[in-house]
């Protein structure tokens, strides 16, 4: 019988290079449109639950984006002396980074995303990802997000770029530029984090995160975990920071699934191509 | 013309379950053999370089192999106090392993692989990686490992179980009564590693190994390496020892592409369902 079902089945690729791609088998498409910056598919896949792919690329899934949301907020919260309460996201437009810094106790999360229908998609299909959405202490902005950092007077204590890879809209992210503005609005002590890629198949998106973050702030670290979905499984992510980068206390920060106070003091500590990597980015 | 190219594309996929799957593209298939264990082809593939599959399952690509066969005895080398020389490998047919114990200084190297084929095709197809075995510190035999371990008086620092996954020739290895026979074999201090799988997908090798393991040694650990070929990219290994575990001052040991001593610190360090995984494998 397992022959017969094989002549029905679907899946869903991603293509990592032309002579590279990972495929999940799904039972059902249940969106694919065009927006005005992107293309969004929703997929129910046998594995990982529903995902969302943008332009081809997944973004998350709904059994390993615990990974990424938990690492993109809990490390750099973790280096806070005192308790972090305000928030800028950039990106994000699916609720997660925004639903893991609540339960974290942030009291004040602006979430600036440019794509207005990835917030309605991501209503719609992972409700309980981006529950955020529909609580009083995040501000949703559905705008540009190189335009708020650049014209607002609001003050963060963390800041964090959720962002698609250095194509498409997310370029401009990935610049100096961006992060002069950014310096202006962290507070004293502040901290912005960014993903920046797989350090294996885009080691250009990491020595491209890496440059433009050395160039406006003194202290500057990469850290990376393990993402499944994510190409290679390996997956990069930079701090910056006026203040110095390390771990505090941070008695008050819970485990997460992944996240804990061992992977905090492990995930600095980078293999040696990673390295070479970060050596070669002024 | 790209699209005429693609009527000749020839791709090669390890399934990760019925659900998931690693494509790489491939210029040829150089081998395709069934030996009396398992088969065994080749691979001429774009992005990875020559590629080995055993039974479907990726076991070296040229790209990515420095990792785990700089992984798997590092790792364990950096923990000795004075510096090992005498290593037992368990598998390991593909050269790989010895040929960077020889790096390491190792100068008496017995590897038991039981598939002979596997030795034979490595030689012809990955001369570098395969070198050790015109080494004259090495040892080959070409029998079962289960049955070496049992009647051998030899003893070794260093044990490395290097195997297949534990299913098909190597399900044994995953098993309290061959740890017992290694037991017998390892000088006082020395340690045994082993890989012990995807914790991701394959989270029964790693209760598995830490079963078989406790049961046999008082002092056992797990750590893990990003291997972007292996399912989910995300590896783990499993070290025991009758004595401490801990990195030692190893300033002999030098650092690879990957490993280095910020890794050897880094880990250990593993995520909180890595760590649930292992506390529930008595």
């Amino acid at each position: 019988m397992k022959s017969a079902m094989k002549l029905i089945e679907n899946w869903f690729s991603e293509r990592y290079s032309d002579n590279l791609q990972l495929s999940f088998r799904v039972m059902d498409q249940l969106l694919s449109v065009k927006t005005d910056f992107q293309r969004i598919d929703i997929f129910e896949t046998y594995d990982f639950g529903k995902l969302m792919s943008i332009d081809g690329t997944v973004q998350l899934t709904e059994r390993d984006e615990f990974v990424y949301h938990e690492m993109i907020t809990m490390v750099p919260s973790a280096m806070f002396k005192g308790r972090p309460k305000k928030a800028l996201i950039i990106g994000g437009g699916d609720g997660g980074t925004a639903t893991q810094l609540l339960k974290l106790g942030f009291d004040h999360i602006v979430n600036v995303e440019i794509d207005g229908q990835v917030v309605e998609v991501s209503k719609k299909y992972f409700p309980e990802i981006s529950k955020a959405f529909s609580d009083s202490r995040v501000r949703l902005l559905v705008e540009d997000g190189i335009k708020y950092v650049h014209n607002t007077d609001e003050k963060f204590d963390l800041v964090i770029i959720d962002s698609t890879d250095p194509v498409g809209p997310a370029e401009g992210l990935f610049n100096s530029n961006f992060y002069k503005d950014v310096r202006k609005l962290i507070s004293n002590g502040g901290i912005v984090v960014t993903q920046s890629g797989s350090p294996f198949y885009q080691p250009k998106a990491l020595a491209l995160a890496t440059s433009a973050m050395k160039a406006v702030f003194p202290n500057v670290a990469t850290y990376t975990a393990f993402i499944p979905t994510y190409p290679s499984g390996f997956w990069s992510f930079t701090v910056a920071s006026d203040a110095e980068l390390k771990a505090a206390d941070a008695s008050w920060l819970p485990d997460g699934k992944y996240f804990n106070k061992e992977i905090l003091e492990g995930c600095f500590r980078l293999p040696e191509f990673v390295k070479d990597l970060i050596k070669e980015s002024k």
